[in-house]
Protein backbone atom coordinates (compact mmCIF):
# COMPACT_ATOMS: atom_id res chain seq x y z
CA UNK A 1 0.00 0.00 0.00
CA UNK A 2 2.39 2.84 -1.24
CA UNK A 3 1.24 6.26 -1.22
CA UNK A 4 1.59 8.07 -4.71
CA UNK A 5 3.55 11.31 -5.27
CA UNK A 6 1.03 13.13 -6.05
CA UNK A 7 -0.43 12.80 -2.50
CA UNK A 8 0.63 15.90 -0.80
CA UNK A 9 1.96 15.97 3.00
CA UNK A 10 0.77 18.93 4.64
CA UNK A 11 0.26 18.08 8.30
CA UNK A 12 3.92 19.19 9.09
CA UNK A 13 2.61 23.18 8.20
CA UNK A 14 -0.62 22.78 10.92
CA UNK A 15 -0.90 22.51 14.27
CA UNK A 16 -3.30 20.34 15.90
CA UNK A 17 -5.43 23.37 17.63
CA UNK A 18 -5.99 25.01 14.50
CA UNK A 19 -7.15 21.93 11.92
CA UNK A 20 -9.42 21.37 15.10
CA UNK A 21 -10.74 24.01 15.47
CA UNK A 22 -11.08 24.33 11.31
CA UNK A 23 -12.80 21.33 11.23
CA UNK A 24 -15.22 21.83 13.91
CA UNK A 25 -15.51 25.03 12.10
CA UNK A 26 -16.08 23.16 8.80
CA UNK A 27 -18.70 21.00 10.36
CA UNK A 28 -20.51 23.95 11.40
CA UNK A 29 -21.17 25.78 8.49
CA UNK A 30 -22.17 22.32 6.67
CA UNK A 31 -24.49 21.60 9.06
CA UNK A 32 -25.67 25.52 9.07
CA UNK A 33 -25.76 26.52 5.67
CA UNK A 34 -25.98 23.50 3.67
CA UNK A 35 -23.34 22.73 0.60
CA UNK A 36 -24.53 25.74 -1.10
CA UNK A 37 -23.18 27.86 2.07
CA UNK A 38 -19.98 25.98 2.23
CA UNK A 39 -17.51 28.65 1.53
CA UNK A 40 -13.65 28.84 2.72
CA UNK A 41 -14.94 32.17 3.71
CA UNK A 42 -17.60 31.20 6.09
CA UNK A 43 -15.32 28.21 7.35
CA UNK A 44 -12.40 30.46 8.10
CA UNK A 45 -14.70 33.05 9.70
CA UNK A 46 -16.64 30.29 11.99
CA UNK A 47 -12.89 29.08 13.06
CA UNK A 48 -11.81 32.26 13.68
CA UNK A 49 -8.52 31.66 11.25
CA UNK A 50 -7.62 33.14 8.36
CA UNK A 51 -7.99 32.02 4.43
CA UNK A 52 -4.51 31.58 3.88
CA UNK A 53 -5.03 29.16 6.74
CA UNK A 54 -7.35 26.96 4.96
CA UNK A 55 -6.14 27.08 1.89
CA UNK A 56 -2.31 26.00 3.03
CA UNK A 57 -3.74 23.52 5.19
CA UNK A 58 -6.43 22.13 2.63
CA UNK A 59 -6.09 23.39 -0.63
CA UNK A 60 -9.44 24.63 -1.03
CA UNK A 61 -12.70 23.93 -0.57
CA UNK A 62 -12.97 20.19 -1.85
CA UNK A 63 -9.64 19.44 0.36
CA UNK A 64 -11.47 20.85 3.18
CA UNK A 65 -15.08 18.55 2.12
CA UNK A 66 -12.67 15.53 1.53
CA UNK A 67 -11.89 16.17 5.33
CA UNK A 68 -15.07 16.05 6.50
CA UNK A 69 -16.51 13.57 3.96
CA UNK A 70 -13.22 11.10 5.37
CA UNK A 71 -14.25 11.06 8.48
CA UNK A 72 -17.96 10.44 7.81
CA UNK A 73 -17.37 7.51 5.55
CA UNK A 74 -18.17 3.63 7.33
CA UNK A 75 -14.84 2.75 8.61
CA UNK A 76 -15.20 -0.54 6.73
CA UNK A 77 -15.86 -0.23 3.07
CA UNK A 78 -13.53 -3.39 2.72
CA UNK A 79 -14.65 -6.07 4.81
CA UNK A 80 -12.69 -10.00 5.07
CA UNK A 81 -15.90 -12.19 4.09
CA UNK A 82 -12.79 -15.32 2.92
CA UNK A 83 -13.48 -15.15 -0.38
CA UNK A 84 -12.39 -12.45 -2.64
CA UNK A 85 -15.23 -12.47 -4.92
CA UNK A 86 -17.55 -11.86 -2.05
CA UNK A 87 -15.24 -9.06 -1.00
CA UNK A 88 -15.39 -7.05 -4.46
CA UNK A 89 -18.74 -7.50 -4.52
CA UNK A 90 -19.56 -6.04 -0.89
CA UNK A 91 -17.11 -3.18 -1.75
CA UNK A 92 -19.03 -2.46 -4.13
CA UNK A 93 -22.24 -2.19 -2.46
CA UNK A 94 -21.26 -0.76 0.83
CA UNK A 95 -19.27 2.25 -1.45
CA UNK A 96 -22.36 2.84 -3.34
CA UNK A 97 -24.94 2.50 -0.32
CA UNK A 98 -22.67 5.36 1.64
CA UNK A 99 -22.85 7.68 -0.81
CA UNK A 100 -26.62 7.23 -1.80
CA UNK A 101 -27.70 6.55 2.17
CA UNK A 102 -25.90 8.97 3.82
CA UNK A 103 -24.55 12.61 3.59
CA UNK A 104 -21.34 11.20 2.28
CA UNK A 105 -22.76 11.09 -0.81
CA UNK A 106 -23.86 14.64 -1.63
CA UNK A 107 -20.66 15.93 -0.11
CA UNK A 108 -18.67 13.71 -2.83
CA UNK A 109 -20.49 14.73 -5.82
CA UNK A 110 -19.62 18.32 -4.67
CA UNK A 111 -15.91 17.44 -4.32
CA UNK A 112 -16.48 16.21 -8.06
CA UNK A 113 -17.68 19.35 -8.85
CA UNK A 114 -15.25 21.50 -7.42
CA UNK A 115 -12.49 19.63 -9.01
CA UNK A 116 -13.81 20.48 -12.20
CA UNK A 117 -12.80 23.70 -11.30
CA UNK A 118 -9.09 24.22 -9.77
CA UNK A 119 -6.32 22.32 -10.04
CA UNK A 120 -5.95 21.98 -6.25
CA UNK A 121 -9.63 20.29 -5.88
CA UNK A 122 -8.77 17.78 -8.71
CA UNK A 123 -5.51 17.00 -6.72
CA UNK A 124 -7.76 16.49 -3.53
CA UNK A 125 -10.45 14.49 -5.35
CA UNK A 126 -6.99 12.47 -7.44
CA UNK A 127 -5.32 12.06 -3.44
CA UNK A 128 -8.99 10.39 -2.22
CA UNK A 129 -9.04 7.88 -5.42
CA UNK A 130 -5.62 6.68 -4.44
CA UNK A 131 -6.74 6.26 -1.22
CA UNK A 132 -9.85 4.11 -1.80
CA UNK A 133 -7.55 2.36 -4.79
CA UNK A 134 -4.63 1.42 -2.01
CA UNK A 135 -7.31 0.24 0.34
CA UNK A 136 -8.60 -2.17 -2.64
CA UNK A 137 -5.63 -3.25 -3.53
CA UNK A 138 -4.61 -4.51 0.13
CA UNK A 139 -8.46 -6.40 -0.09
CA UNK A 140 -7.24 -8.14 -3.35
CA UNK A 141 -4.09 -8.70 -2.17
CA UNK A 142 -5.47 -10.94 -0.27
CA UNK A 143 -6.94 -12.89 -3.05
CA UNK A 144 -3.62 -13.14 -4.54
CA UNK A 145 -2.35 -15.25 -1.34
CA UNK A 146 -5.44 -17.56 -1.34
CA UNK A 147 -4.63 -17.92 -4.83
CA UNK A 148 -7.59 -17.07 -6.13
CA UNK A 149 -6.20 -14.57 -8.25
CA UNK A 150 -3.08 -14.36 -10.49
CA UNK A 151 0.11 -13.50 -8.67
CA UNK A 152 0.91 -11.13 -11.00
CA UNK A 153 -2.20 -9.98 -11.62
CA UNK A 154 -2.32 -5.83 -11.75
CA UNK A 155 -3.81 -5.07 -8.58
CA UNK A 156 -4.34 -1.35 -8.74
CA UNK A 157 -5.67 -0.99 -12.16
CA UNK A 158 -8.15 -3.86 -11.07
CA UNK A 159 -9.11 -1.76 -7.93
CA UNK A 160 -8.95 1.46 -10.42
CA UNK A 161 -11.76 -0.06 -12.21
CA UNK A 162 -13.79 -1.38 -9.40
CA UNK A 163 -14.03 2.32 -7.92
CA UNK A 164 -14.77 4.07 -11.13
CA UNK A 165 -17.62 2.09 -12.29
CA UNK A 166 -19.18 3.02 -8.91
CA UNK A 167 -18.24 6.59 -9.61
CA UNK A 168 -20.17 6.92 -13.21
CA UNK A 169 -22.81 4.85 -11.29
CA UNK A 170 -23.13 7.67 -8.98
CA UNK A 171 -22.52 10.47 -10.93
CA UNK A 172 -25.06 9.51 -13.66
CA UNK A 173 -27.61 8.53 -10.82
CA UNK A 174 -27.76 4.61 -11.46
CA UNK A 175 -27.53 2.85 -8.29
CA UNK A 176 -25.66 -0.54 -8.09
CA UNK A 177 -27.38 -3.05 -6.37
CA UNK A 178 -26.29 -6.53 -5.18
CA UNK A 179 -26.67 -8.36 -8.93
CA UNK A 180 -24.64 -6.25 -10.31
CA UNK A 181 -21.94 -6.29 -8.12
CA UNK A 182 -21.66 -9.82 -7.81
CA UNK A 183 -21.57 -9.89 -12.36
CA UNK A 184 -18.73 -6.92 -11.93
CA UNK A 185 -16.73 -9.16 -9.37
CA UNK A 186 -17.09 -12.12 -11.67
CA UNK A 187 -15.76 -10.14 -14.67
CA UNK A 188 -12.85 -8.48 -12.62
CA UNK A 189 -11.88 -12.00 -11.93
CA UNK A 190 -12.71 -13.78 -14.83
CA UNK A 191 -12.46 -11.43 -18.04
CA UNK A 192 -14.40 -11.81 -20.97
CA UNK A 193 -12.55 -13.63 -23.13
CA UNK A 194 -12.67 -17.67 -23.45
CA UNK A 195 -10.92 -19.01 -21.07
CA UNK A 196 -7.30 -21.40 -22.39
CA UNK A 197 -5.49 -23.09 -20.57
CA UNK A 198 -2.46 -21.71 -18.59
CA UNK A 199 -2.02 -18.88 -21.33
CA UNK A 200 -3.10 -14.83 -20.33
CA UNK A 201 -2.08 -13.00 -23.12
CA UNK B 1 -27.63 -1.71 -29.63
CA UNK B 2 -30.95 -1.04 -27.92
CA UNK B 3 -31.99 2.05 -26.60
CA UNK B 4 -32.60 2.16 -22.85
CA UNK B 5 -35.70 3.18 -21.88
CA UNK B 6 -34.07 5.73 -19.56
CA UNK B 7 -33.88 8.27 -22.95
CA UNK B 8 -36.35 10.75 -23.65
CA UNK B 9 -37.44 11.25 -27.02
CA UNK B 10 -37.93 14.76 -27.63
CA UNK B 11 -37.79 14.84 -31.55
CA UNK B 12 -41.19 14.88 -31.89
CA UNK B 13 -41.84 18.21 -30.11
CA UNK B 14 -39.60 20.48 -31.93
CA UNK B 15 -39.49 21.56 -35.19
CA UNK B 16 -36.50 21.58 -37.37
CA UNK B 17 -36.02 25.32 -37.45
CA UNK B 18 -36.16 25.82 -34.18
CA UNK B 19 -33.54 23.15 -33.53
CA UNK B 20 -31.67 24.77 -35.61
CA UNK B 21 -31.73 28.04 -34.50
CA UNK B 22 -31.42 26.96 -31.10
CA UNK B 23 -27.99 24.91 -32.08
CA UNK B 24 -26.33 27.67 -33.64
CA UNK B 25 -27.33 30.42 -30.96
CA UNK B 26 -25.54 27.81 -28.13
CA UNK B 27 -22.53 27.30 -30.24
CA UNK B 28 -22.26 31.25 -30.87
CA UNK B 29 -22.94 31.49 -27.17
CA UNK B 30 -20.20 29.11 -26.22
CA UNK B 31 -18.00 30.76 -28.48
CA UNK B 32 -18.44 33.98 -27.74
CA UNK B 33 -18.99 33.74 -23.69
CA UNK B 34 -17.55 30.25 -22.78
CA UNK B 35 -18.83 27.85 -20.34
CA UNK B 36 -19.11 30.61 -18.05
CA UNK B 37 -21.11 32.43 -19.50
CA UNK B 38 -23.00 29.78 -21.27
CA UNK B 39 -26.56 29.85 -19.53
CA UNK B 40 -30.12 28.90 -20.89
CA UNK B 41 -31.13 32.72 -20.90
CA UNK B 42 -28.13 33.76 -23.13
CA UNK B 43 -28.86 31.21 -25.83
CA UNK B 44 -32.66 31.78 -25.59
CA UNK B 45 -31.86 35.90 -26.13
CA UNK B 46 -29.18 34.99 -29.23
CA UNK B 47 -31.57 32.17 -30.40
CA UNK B 48 -34.69 34.59 -30.18
CA UNK B 49 -36.30 32.01 -28.46
CA UNK B 50 -38.37 31.49 -25.49
CA UNK B 51 -36.39 29.61 -22.37
CA UNK B 52 -39.16 26.77 -22.06
CA UNK B 53 -38.57 26.07 -25.50
CA UNK B 54 -35.04 25.17 -24.51
CA UNK B 55 -36.17 23.39 -21.27
CA UNK B 56 -38.79 21.25 -23.22
CA UNK B 57 -35.84 20.45 -25.91
CA UNK B 58 -33.17 19.67 -24.12
CA UNK B 59 -34.06 19.63 -21.00
CA UNK B 60 -31.89 21.92 -19.48
CA UNK B 61 -28.25 23.47 -19.87
CA UNK B 62 -26.20 19.81 -19.66
CA UNK B 63 -28.28 18.74 -22.67
CA UNK B 64 -27.89 21.40 -24.66
CA UNK B 65 -24.15 21.22 -23.84
CA UNK B 66 -24.30 17.86 -24.71
CA UNK B 67 -26.03 18.64 -28.14
CA UNK B 68 -22.53 21.07 -28.73
CA UNK B 69 -20.66 18.02 -27.39
CA UNK B 70 -22.05 14.95 -29.47
CA UNK B 71 -21.91 17.63 -32.70
CA UNK B 72 -18.02 18.29 -31.63
CA UNK B 73 -17.04 14.30 -30.82
CA UNK B 74 -14.65 12.33 -33.19
CA UNK B 75 -16.83 10.48 -35.61
CA UNK B 76 -14.49 6.98 -34.95
CA UNK B 77 -14.02 6.78 -31.42
CA UNK B 78 -14.84 2.82 -31.77
CA UNK B 79 -12.42 1.77 -34.99
CA UNK B 80 -12.51 -2.09 -36.25
CA UNK B 81 -8.67 -2.79 -36.19
CA UNK B 82 -9.48 -6.54 -37.00
CA UNK B 83 -8.81 -7.52 -33.05
CA UNK B 84 -11.04 -6.85 -30.05
CA UNK B 85 -8.37 -6.07 -27.99
CA UNK B 86 -6.59 -3.29 -30.03
CA UNK B 87 -9.75 -2.04 -30.38
CA UNK B 88 -10.42 -1.79 -26.93
CA UNK B 89 -7.21 -0.01 -26.28
CA UNK B 90 -7.92 2.85 -29.21
CA UNK B 91 -11.12 2.87 -27.77
CA UNK B 92 -10.03 4.31 -24.89
CA UNK B 93 -7.18 5.99 -26.12
CA UNK B 94 -9.27 7.91 -28.33
CA UNK B 95 -12.07 9.18 -26.31
CA UNK B 96 -8.81 10.05 -23.68
CA UNK B 97 -7.51 12.12 -26.89
CA UNK B 98 -10.50 13.49 -27.70
CA UNK B 99 -11.37 14.92 -23.72
CA UNK B 100 -7.45 16.37 -23.52
CA UNK B 101 -7.11 17.97 -26.72
CA UNK B 102 -10.43 19.11 -28.02
CA UNK B 103 -12.90 21.61 -26.36
CA UNK B 104 -14.67 18.46 -25.69
CA UNK B 105 -13.31 17.91 -22.64
CA UNK B 106 -14.37 21.23 -20.81
CA UNK B 107 -17.30 20.65 -22.32
CA UNK B 108 -17.80 17.21 -20.93
CA UNK B 109 -16.92 18.06 -17.77
CA UNK B 110 -19.17 21.07 -17.50
CA UNK B 111 -22.18 18.42 -18.25
CA UNK B 112 -20.72 16.30 -15.24
CA UNK B 113 -21.13 19.06 -13.04
CA UNK B 114 -24.37 19.96 -13.98
CA UNK B 115 -25.59 16.51 -13.63
CA UNK B 116 -24.76 16.89 -9.61
CA UNK B 117 -27.37 19.78 -9.39
CA UNK B 118 -30.54 19.07 -11.75
CA UNK B 119 -32.33 15.97 -12.20
CA UNK B 120 -32.74 16.71 -15.99
CA UNK B 121 -29.36 17.03 -16.47
CA UNK B 122 -28.04 13.76 -14.59
CA UNK B 123 -30.72 12.13 -17.19
CA UNK B 124 -28.98 13.50 -19.99
CA UNK B 125 -25.69 12.65 -18.70
CA UNK B 126 -26.83 8.95 -18.08
CA UNK B 127 -28.32 8.95 -21.76
CA UNK B 128 -25.08 9.91 -22.93
CA UNK B 129 -23.07 7.11 -21.15
CA UNK B 130 -26.59 4.80 -22.57
CA UNK B 131 -24.90 5.56 -26.00
CA UNK B 132 -21.51 5.11 -25.67
CA UNK B 133 -21.62 1.76 -24.02
CA UNK B 134 -24.34 0.88 -26.55
CA UNK B 135 -21.41 2.14 -29.35
CA UNK B 136 -18.74 -0.11 -27.51
CA UNK B 137 -21.31 -3.15 -26.72
CA UNK B 138 -21.10 -3.51 -30.36
CA UNK B 139 -17.40 -3.07 -31.13
CA UNK B 140 -17.23 -6.20 -28.54
CA UNK B 141 -19.73 -7.82 -30.25
CA UNK B 142 -17.24 -7.80 -33.05
CA UNK B 143 -15.34 -10.09 -30.67
CA UNK B 144 -17.74 -12.48 -29.42
CA UNK B 145 -18.37 -13.06 -33.40
CA UNK B 146 -14.47 -13.79 -34.15
CA UNK B 147 -14.14 -15.90 -30.82
CA UNK B 148 -12.37 -13.68 -29.08
CA UNK B 149 -15.35 -13.14 -26.48
CA UNK B 150 -17.22 -15.41 -24.73
CA UNK B 151 -20.80 -15.67 -26.11
CA UNK B 152 -22.34 -15.02 -23.27
CA UNK B 153 -20.19 -12.69 -21.42
CA UNK B 154 -22.03 -9.38 -20.35
CA UNK B 155 -21.00 -7.03 -22.95
CA UNK B 156 -22.86 -3.33 -21.59
CA UNK B 157 -21.17 -4.23 -18.19
CA UNK B 158 -17.57 -4.58 -19.94
CA UNK B 159 -18.38 -1.18 -22.07
CA UNK B 160 -19.34 0.32 -19.21
CA UNK B 161 -16.41 -1.16 -17.31
CA UNK B 162 -14.44 0.88 -19.76
CA UNK B 163 -16.40 4.07 -20.08
CA UNK B 164 -16.54 4.75 -16.68
CA UNK B 165 -12.29 4.32 -16.00
CA UNK B 166 -12.01 7.03 -18.50
CA UNK B 167 -14.58 9.39 -16.93
CA UNK B 168 -12.79 8.55 -13.50
CA UNK B 169 -8.83 9.52 -14.81
CA UNK B 170 -10.75 12.74 -16.91
CA UNK B 171 -12.29 13.83 -13.72
CA UNK B 172 -9.50 13.26 -11.62
CA UNK B 173 -6.85 15.04 -13.64
CA UNK B 174 -5.30 11.67 -14.94
CA UNK B 175 -4.17 11.27 -18.71
CA UNK B 176 -4.48 7.60 -19.91
CA UNK B 177 -1.54 6.56 -22.22
CA UNK B 178 -1.21 3.50 -24.76
CA UNK B 179 0.59 1.51 -22.48
CA UNK B 180 -2.47 1.73 -19.78
CA UNK B 181 -5.06 1.30 -22.27
CA UNK B 182 -3.44 -1.69 -22.91
CA UNK B 183 -3.00 -3.18 -19.91
CA UNK B 184 -7.01 -2.20 -19.61
CA UNK B 185 -8.11 -4.24 -22.63
CA UNK B 186 -5.91 -7.27 -21.12
CA UNK B 187 -7.64 -7.18 -17.68
CA UNK B 188 -10.91 -7.02 -19.16
CA UNK B 189 -10.27 -10.04 -21.48
CA UNK B 190 -8.91 -12.07 -19.58
CA UNK B 191 -9.48 -11.08 -15.54
CA UNK B 192 -7.36 -11.53 -12.61
CA UNK B 193 -8.20 -14.77 -11.88
CA UNK B 194 -5.80 -17.99 -12.58
CA UNK B 195 -7.07 -19.65 -15.59
CA UNK B 196 -9.13 -22.53 -15.55
CA UNK B 197 -9.92 -25.19 -18.26
CA UNK B 198 -12.80 -24.53 -19.45
CA UNK B 199 -14.71 -22.86 -16.37
CA UNK B 200 -15.61 -19.14 -15.91
CA UNK B 201 -17.39 -18.91 -12.51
Amino acid sequence: MTQSPRRKSIGSQRNPETIAAVRAAAEAVLEQKGLAGFTIEAVAKEARAGKPTIYRGWGGRAGLLLDIYQSRKPADLHPDTGSVRSDIAAFLVNLMDSWEGTSAGPIFRSIVVEAQQTAASRNALDGYFVEVIAETEAMLSRGAASGEICKDANLPQAAEMLLSITVQRLLSGRSLGVKDAGLMADMILSGIAPQTNGSSS
